[in-house]
């Protein structure tokens, strides 16, 4: 019978994406906008606080297309203070502009795939410390939820652990060829929300997250067991471009 | 030919999953909203009521994510009371504020899998119990529909009995090393909803809702026969967390 | 080549299902409730004769959950008359305080496959009037669209008539157990709307439908061939019911 | 490999399927609904001179169900008149009451399977008028789009090209039955809308739209290489019955 | 192992697919309308200049059916360009009163599949040019997203190099066929949207479009390995053409 890898668990993950309802927020006096936008910067601000202290991380991009125009990307010790920071936004001068067009619940996860007999990966520091990351403040990210399949001959369930350590093994190996060109970010979401897993891709050059992403696509792991949901690209927003996104 | 397995069947249920408003909420008069809030904290208090006489049981917890903010979970000896229940918090004044997005019909459901020949499992006053529970009030709570997969060769209806029974006895074990972590109540939902059972998990440690989920995923009988639909995980809210949760 | 089996057909049948804008509804004056509900009255009322005069049937029922607060039911000879009870009802005053959320349009069926030889079923009387069938007032009612599969191995319209006929026995067999506790009407809506066939069962008691859902899901025609919509349950609304229903 | 039948390709089609709003046609003023039936009627008119000039022909049905409440087919020599007169239609009085919840875009096909080697279809008159047809004002109408199967071992795209002749061949014999019951109308929309193909079939006894489509599910080429989009059925709308359709 | 073929990567590209409320619009005063107008003609006035400039390139086409009213689809050489583009649309008048129903983020991109060995392509003139082109303000557009198939028998990314090279050379043979008809702009959209690639056609003769979709549907790459995502056409709308487009 397969049998389930552990997996190491670290911080608590909510994405938040939102579509700005710009006819009303037009129709918003220059003051309404002004005070939603201050509210917005000292959130942000406060959030930068928490980072600095090593209690949470945050990420905050304008993102392309018509689903959603930012995301918000909030790392928590408990999935109740990510709970009180969602709820706070909710009621926040600017969401009354915006509706959550999507939005995503997991927990950063490192599996035990790699782990070498004997060892307890937990008392590495450099793994404790991918578990409570400091989100990169790169120029792009890429926010996508995923699954491994289970359909007829190609279910990830019904494998062996050593094929799935194998295959796993593959991946990363491409995975390490983007080095420094990409910094990713894997929480799991099993219970927690409707996919098994979502990645999150940073990068300075937003041509590496296309190729990476078509490069894995060839590894067996991605090509056999992998099943894909909504992809999100978008550009870095600082809290000084806050009032040059939202000025009308 | 396929043989179905009996059920028992105790309370039905009702998972009713309501999003806020927070524009039109944020526009209404501070008496307005004390209003509903009063309003809804006494139904809870009734619900509560209703609870220590065993008349019934229910959950109250706020979700994560954009699909929804909170969710009630009732319990009542009739369809007809359930239907009663809905109706009246439709009406109710902070019911004007949400939407409805998405609720599940069924049944408390035992199955008849583990039964040995010549035992009835009525007569144990356990089964009864369980059949009628009083939902926890623990920290956590997970909630997720599914169905048995009957696709090509993974056909759960196709399956002789004895292997249906032994799958289910493997899921089992899995199940009971969660024991006091982890309080789950399945319900049945065919003829009354969309997806055959509804799984609601109670934790302490939201933690543990993934670890279960994770680990059952793996079993055989999830691995190759279960279809999940959407996953929902949430806080617990007191009655007297109320006003905290609405106040703007 | 396989062989379409002919089938008999009845009454035209338009579902209905209607969700209630409560929040528009509680802002409406009491006359006009009083009038959209006195009208409502009034069309019952009509549907009623028009039953009493054996022209057409109608159901009317509450639905549980969050898709509709009520069903309508309702069979004609032609498909215009239902097309201007369709439109008649568009017009009314409480179906401004509503939204359609589904509807299913179909015709009353009876297939050929348990005909024997040389008979024509339809000089049978009881046959004639299962196709002009009188609605039951029952407790309950369960509604749920459903297709024949087509996939792979799995292909119905690829079996022979004679493995279909053995299958539609043994499925009819599942069905007679329910005689006096279920009342199941079956209508087809090939080229009428997007699923194949509706079913609409009655009960008293709200557990036989579950049970005879559940108990045929293993029948192999269902298990391998059945395709299933969404699924609606509800309980009865008399005439009388309705101001209390929709008082506010 | 495959080789692709030629097509002949006539008028170009556009189905607009539209939703009226009753309750704000309800709100708007008697003159404001007099006006924009007058407009329609208008329109329709114009539409009945382009047929009587050969120039073009139109449909005008309501529809049964929640999804639409009618239908309009028009048929025209270019896309880009098509275009024109979907935007007056948009910018049309009525059209504000409306929502378009579904439309098609092809053009009136006929595929060369039957062509009989050495014989130029094209030059048949009979041919040329299929592709330039007057749509009939029969008392009903069923609209569906489709594709032909690629999955597996029914890919249709898959085999060759006697195979699928044969299968065009049975299906057409089916067809054929419905002489004089059933007028049928098949567009192209590969590159155009979503599926590969529509059908509108015209009737003057509903039940004989039931049948063909049941009749012809059967065939081999729907059974095992036929998908299946949404079907709409609806009753015949004349410009004189524009006034009591809309009246409220 | 399968080996990913490289790409080359030119221009970002953004899809922008509006729907506009001509409710709305038709209550807006003449004076509001006249200046979306004139804002509009002067967002596509700096759009050519850029064009002029070869520091981007634009479409501009109205749609067929009810699923959007127009397409803007824009060049530039850096996501971050495309991401300002957006905003600034949105900020319009213009945008006020239409909803994006769908968008597509990618880059125009080539493959290395018929690269000879020995060869670079990006030395080749005629290649970059084709990484920055200039789209044509032909008669017609067609826009579609699509995938490889990664199922069962059907995985297009477990195949090796040498047979997808063949089939991907079998497909240009089909492509080449309609030179000078039809103008073809693939761009690569992996980690950016929820397709693979998206395939944007111009053509002066919109048949041309029907016959090349179909006929590359024959083609095994396509017909064992293409997922197609939405389809839409449409006809040119010059900066001229705007107020007769909007004119009420």
């Amino acid at each position: 019978m397969p049998e389930a890898v552990e997996t190491m668990d670290g911080w608590y993950c909510l994405h938040d994406l939102r579509k700005i309802d710009w006819s009303a927020w037009r129709k918003a006096s220059q003051e309404e906008r002004d005070e939603a936008i201050k509210e917005l910067q000292d959130l942000l601000t406060k959030w930068e606080e928490v980072e600095e202290n090593r209690e949470g991380s945050y990420s905050f991009y304008s993102l392309m297309g018509h689903r959603a125009d930012f995301i918000i990307m909030l790392l928590r010790p408990t999935m109740k203070e990510l709970g009180e920071i969602e709820l706070a936004f909710n009621k926040s001068k600017l969401a009354a502009f915006t509706t959550s067009t999507y939005s995503y619940v997991s927990v950063v996860e490192l599996s035990k795939y790699m782990t070498k007999e004997g060892e307890d990966p937990m008392e590495n520091p450099g793994v404790r410390a991918r578990l409570k990351p400091r989100l990169p403040k790169w120029e792009h990210i890429c926010f996508y939820p995923m699954d491994k399949r289970r359909e007829g001959n190609d279910n990830w369930y019904m494998l062996p652990m050593d094929e799935r350590r194998e295959l796993m093994y593959e991946h990363s190996k491409t995975g390490r060829k983007y080095a420094g060109k990409i910094k990713q970010i894997i929480t799991g979401s099993m219970g927690f929300d409707d996919w098994e897993w979502s990645v999150t891709l940073f990068a300075h050059d937003v041509l590496e997250i296309k190729k990476i992403v078509y490069e894995m696509r060839f590894d067996v792991v991605s090509a056999r067991y992998g099943e894909f949901g909504p992809f999100y690209v978008g550009n870095l927003l600082t809290t000084e471009d806050v009032p040059a996104f939202l000025e009308i």
